[in-house]
């Protein structure tokens, strides 16, 4: 953090970056971090694989201005694990790259919130940098997790695999629909947008088994879709077998209410392939952490995504996601 | 990569964000990017200690818009190794965090320049994230380095120890304030501004026979002040051994050239406490790398930052380098 700079706004800049080092240090207390006087953390590792992510967001993409700070700093620090929890890996650290905005005010909550999402995810801040911008927020997180035997890619699935979703889908974007339209919405929901829960044991425990897997971040038909090409591969989604929340149901359960589910995005579920003979040990496989799983699909040779609803062929819709662009 | 997002702008943005990240595909060639296809990075690592360092450059604070683009992405890679080379660490990956702006060849030329440092400098790219954002370029990397038996903390110094450094100083400064005079500017200066070499091999060489060392991003004067801040203990620097290259030297050599160079900051140069006993291995150890060495000072019990130039004592200037908000 020594390299810290700013703008050229002057001593108030300058103060209002030291009180959030200072903050910062409160919540950085791994021996790794140095405190964050140094200029890199010093982290042990066994030997192994490391899984290695960076993933930004940004105000006015991922956020509203006027969402908690709080909140987004816990979603910065749960996108990035919620891919570590993809590849089966332990969360071992993580490094902030954060821009200073004029608000102190935002910038404490901020840190307050990204403390909480550490403790609750039980990962180290070791360090990072901040600088001053005008401009909108730009929030970069790298988290680095130690990998098990297996790493799942998004390439290994095989013809005749299953597809399967672990954790339910459409609920942030539900809890978002309804925020946006002003009404009350449920707190199962909300939460869902605002603090993701990354389901990073139950990715521990699913990549010795499964074939491929991803998470879901931008819906749960684009994030298919992509293990099929990428394992050069057609897949075969059923929309009757998508698992929604409880609070999700009571705001409807039929094809259309599934469909907007399966392409929400923002969802932290994890996507995966696994042979048939993986199905009896899947099926009770999550239970100690209380997540659901569920058998949505299979993959086969040839390409593309198709859509059924039980005995059903229903058509894609426009959008598979949360497109780049979009 | 996949997560990558971007505002509302439409097809011709997401196009711009596909061309984007393929010709960061075509730098990320590394088997631990996994061609930039899943949702992480996983690199092999031996049992040992990591450091890691993230560090941003923003347009308009680190750089100048009308800087070319190569050369700050050449910069961005350096900074964050620099950071590498002054704890002695073996750099091993990176990830990048980039915000895309609406210049498409802005874009490409800067992939261009990044694809000449990682190969400069051998390190691969194994991942990262971009974002659309209207507003400054906001750019980030995080570096991972393999560190050696020792790792130099800023807080090891003891009193009685050597103050040195390794390269030379006030090279970019002169380099930077040449080109903003709009005169003609020898071509080493320039390339100490625009493409600064860190230096990793010596920091290596180094590590093991240092009580604390540093990176002089930020200006000679100030990073020793802080590598005796952390070690609780007082500096005295001479200014009359205070490197100067070739280059630098036909622009002065007098008092006020070696403060100015000693505050410039943006050199990359390695500052170090060393005990007394290492004098003479010191002396030669960095001829293999062609990079100069100068004993410039003394660590004694105390505190603050004292200023000699040979027998004279010299007032600290207003400003000690580049501070934040400076």
């Amino acid at each position: 953090m020594p390299g810290t700079s700013a703008s050229d706004a002057g001593a108030a800049r300058l103060s209002a970056e030291s009180d959030f080092i200072a903050a910062l240090r409160g919540i950085a207390t791994d021996p790794a971090a140095r405190g964050l006087l140094d200029d890199a953390a010093v982290l042990p590792v066994a030997a192994g694989r490391l899984v290695l992510t960076h993933d930004m967001i940004v105000e006015g993409v991922h956020y509203l201005p006027d969402d908690p700070p709080e909140d987004v700093a816990w979603k910065l620090l749960a996108v990035n694990l919620s891919d570590l929890a993809a590849k089966g890996a332990q969360p071992l650290g993580c490094l902030l790259g954060y821009t200073l905005g004029r608000d102190d005010g935002w910038n404490a909550r901020f840190v307050a919130g990204l403390g909480e999402a550490l403790d609750r995810f039980a990962i180290p801040l070791l360090g990072g940098d901040s600088v001053g911008v005008q401009g909108p927020r730009v929030l970069g997180l790298t988290a680095i997790g130690a990998a098990g035997e297996n790493v799942p890619d998004r390439r290994g699935a095989k013809p005749g695999d299953d597809l399967w979703v672990a954790g339910t889908v459409g609920d942030a974007g539900l809890g978002l629909a309804l925020l946006r339209a002003g009404g009350a919405a449920p707190e199962a929901l909300v939460a869902a947008y605002r603090r993701p829960v990354p389901l990073v044991a139950a990715g521990r425990a699913l990549a010795a088994r499964v074939a491929a897997m991803a998470d879901v971040s931008d819906g749960l038909l684009i994030d298919a879709a992509r293990i099929a090409a990428a394992s050069g591969l057609a897949v075969t989604l059923d929309l009757a077998a998508v698992p929604l929340s409880d609070a999700a149901k009571s705001f409807g359960t039929d094809r259309s209410a599934r469909l907007k589910a399966a392409t929400a995005g923002d969802d932290y579920a994890l996507v995966f392939a696994a042979p048939v003979s993986r199905r009896a040990i899947l099926a009770t496989l999550l239970e100690p952490f209380g997540v659901s799983i569920a058998r949505i699909g299979r993959f086969d040779a040839g390409s593309g995504l198709g859509l059924v609803d039980g005995a059903d062929t229903v058509p894609l819709p426009g959008a598979l996601g949360y497109e780049h662009g979009a």
